[in-house]
């Protein structure tokens, strides 16, 4: 499991290239290449050119649909609702986004919902486009099931992503980009590689009963089985997992009910009829103009305080650094910029594969 | 430690008394008073007419100011910013989300902050006036420091409550209204009154390590001697702490630094340049007409889809019941408003008190 070293700007012109192939818009291949990439700068390989295969397979078995524009539905000076066509949600994801900031600067405001979409990427992506206009952004999305309720055993909500960022004066703006799950999948995947137990209260099994059992919990959820991830605050409510709960419900009524995507139970391709369909996932996002409320200046130097002063405060006995939402990720993106992107060796396999099927050169490695 | 059941009209004709008694306008003490007396009666205490005496010291010692008028110092069709003129956070939070909700049914949003204000009680309050107007509601305030970022020892941020609503068709409607913290202090005190540990993973001492000593993090939170309560996700990572610590961030983002209150440690009467002075608590109020993304009836009626799925999904194995965001606390509305409100007997002796001193007849219990 040793990581190859590849250069991100060949990484992302590589899956360009693979989404045009596959008949995707080049602009439209750009974004989605751009959003994987990003993810992979910023250390969060699971949703990066990982996924690649993920959404190749999609547009060959027709649940993705690579050549669709997503349409405006319901708009006003600070709303609109959109339908991504079951196209790639990172276009859709964008162009919701850049929506959102276009009614920010002019009135203030901007909150977008878009439904008929797909899994797009990092949500941190899009909030933080806001920060070069200097806007507050918001991005949430819904996901397929893999959460459990609070006295539940069935896995019935996304891991359901938040996030929330707002610009500085001096430091690194603040990036909150959090599942409202204890963790994501992809952490269980890597404990079960490393044949690891899971921390009590990141799962529970098909009782709905906290578990430790790695394998087990990946192996009912991938025969829908029952269990699955806790909430935020883990079972029960001794630790409050009924908040981590109750945030995930809030961002399905923000991306499923609001936008008039599938939510809940529902995210996925098999119906509530029982038929097959599109995986009907849906976005929010929103953007706010700082100025209104306050001068830009005076907020910016706010955050640098509170953010600096919360660094600067007392650590705990043994412990080096706190830090701020953020943080961490800028500090790969700069390393990664510099030095190059790892990737897992089997990711590089599915990149040469593709080359070669589709006849695309492989010259992605440092 | 018996409690004493009490008429909730007359309580919060008594409670209106006493402020008026004091000095507070008739409708500004009825406001302050509905606030309160609806957090005794959805079974939320800590919140209830027990805090009356604090805004009456608050009020005698010239930290809560009984006569100012909320006043808007920007405005715009989808924002306004406030200043509370440190006058008491119930009026400044009833006129902020009115006007929140108002801006929302003529422009499809309104935001609205609210700076130099006090503590406005329970978010949820605000949050719900959204839902006879059919709007999405949102409330946030910052609140003075209680809660330890991951990795720190001391406490810098407030247990910052979020309050997101929406309503809908034949079910109750979801109320998130949650602390950012695993818990609020009011558990704690419970806990110490039945000298009983508290569960790890509640909160840290003053090496930022955490402990099940009940009387040890009391003590030391009022002496300010470090440590205090846990965020969201509880110490450290692995169960994902940080992401609590990002949440309550976010909140006073909103409700500190877009507002121009006080933030983080400085919500308290002793400032930066070490004098006295007002508890400069902000708040952040949002309101979201959902006809502008999708036709209110079908939003609706996906709600109580989802709430209704989660509800009939399969329980863990002992437990009975899965409950949505609210339904607990309308529960005991509904039964406390029918048998009345229990108050804590040391309560009802304070109010007995004020009922003297302020020469108020006290004819409260059913």
């Amino acid at each position: 499991m040793a990581d190859i070293i590849v250069d991100d700007v060949r990484l992302a012109k590589f899956s360009t290239e693979v989404f045009v192939k596959l008949g995707v818009p080049r602009k439209d291949a750009q974004i989605t290449s751009d959003v994987l990439v990003a993810s992979d700068l910023r250390g969060i390989p699971s949703h990066g050119v990982a996924r690649l295969m993920r959404y190749v397979d999609g547009i060959r078995a027709g649940t993705i649909l690579p050549r669709v524009k997503t349409k405006i539905i319901k708009e006003t000076s600070t709303t609109a609702a959109l339908d991504a066509k079951h196209g790639l949600g990172q276009p859709a994801g964008y162009f919701g986004m850049n929506l959102a900031i276009k009614k920010a600067k002019r009135s203030g405001v901007g909150f977008v919902t878009v439904r008929n979409s797909n899994h797009y990427g990092i949500a941190g992506y899009y909030s933080m486009m806001a920060l070069k206009n200097n806007l507050i952004g918001i991005s949430m999305t819904n996901s397929a099931p893999l959460a459990v309720p609070t006295f539940g055993r069935d896995s019935m909500i996304g891991t359901n992503p938040i996030s929330v960022v707002a610009p500085c004066a001096k430091g690194r703006p603040y990036v909150l980009d959090m599942a409202t799950t204890v963790v994501p999948r992809g952490k269980l995947e890597v404990l079960n590689r490393l044949n690891k137990p899971l921390p009590l209260g990141w799962a529970v099994d098909e009782r709905g009963i906290p578990t430790t059992d790695t394998a087990h919990v990946l192996d009912n959820m991938s025969k829908a089985a029952g269990g699955g991830v806790l909430p935020l605050g883990g079972a029960g409510e001794d630790l409050s997992g009924h908040k981590g709960y109750g945030l995930s419900l809030m961002v399905d009524m923000f991306s499923g009910a609001l936008s008039g995507a599938d939510y809940g139970p529902w995210v996925k391709a098999k119906k509530k009829d029982g038929t097959k369909g599109f995986i009907n996932v849906g976005h929010f996002f929103g953007a706010i103009k700082i100025d209104n409320f306050i001068p830009l200046r005076r907020f910016k130097g706010t955050m640098d305080e509170m953010l600096g002063g919360l660094k600067k405060s007392t650590k705990a006995q043994g412990e080096k650094r706190i830090f701020i939402h953020g943080e961490k990720e800028f500090e790969k993106y700069d390393a990664y910029k510099k030095k190059g992107v790892p990737l897992q060796d089997k990711v590089v396999a599915a990149l040469k594969n593709l080359s070669k099927e589709l006849s695309i050169s492989y010259n992605i490695e440092k």
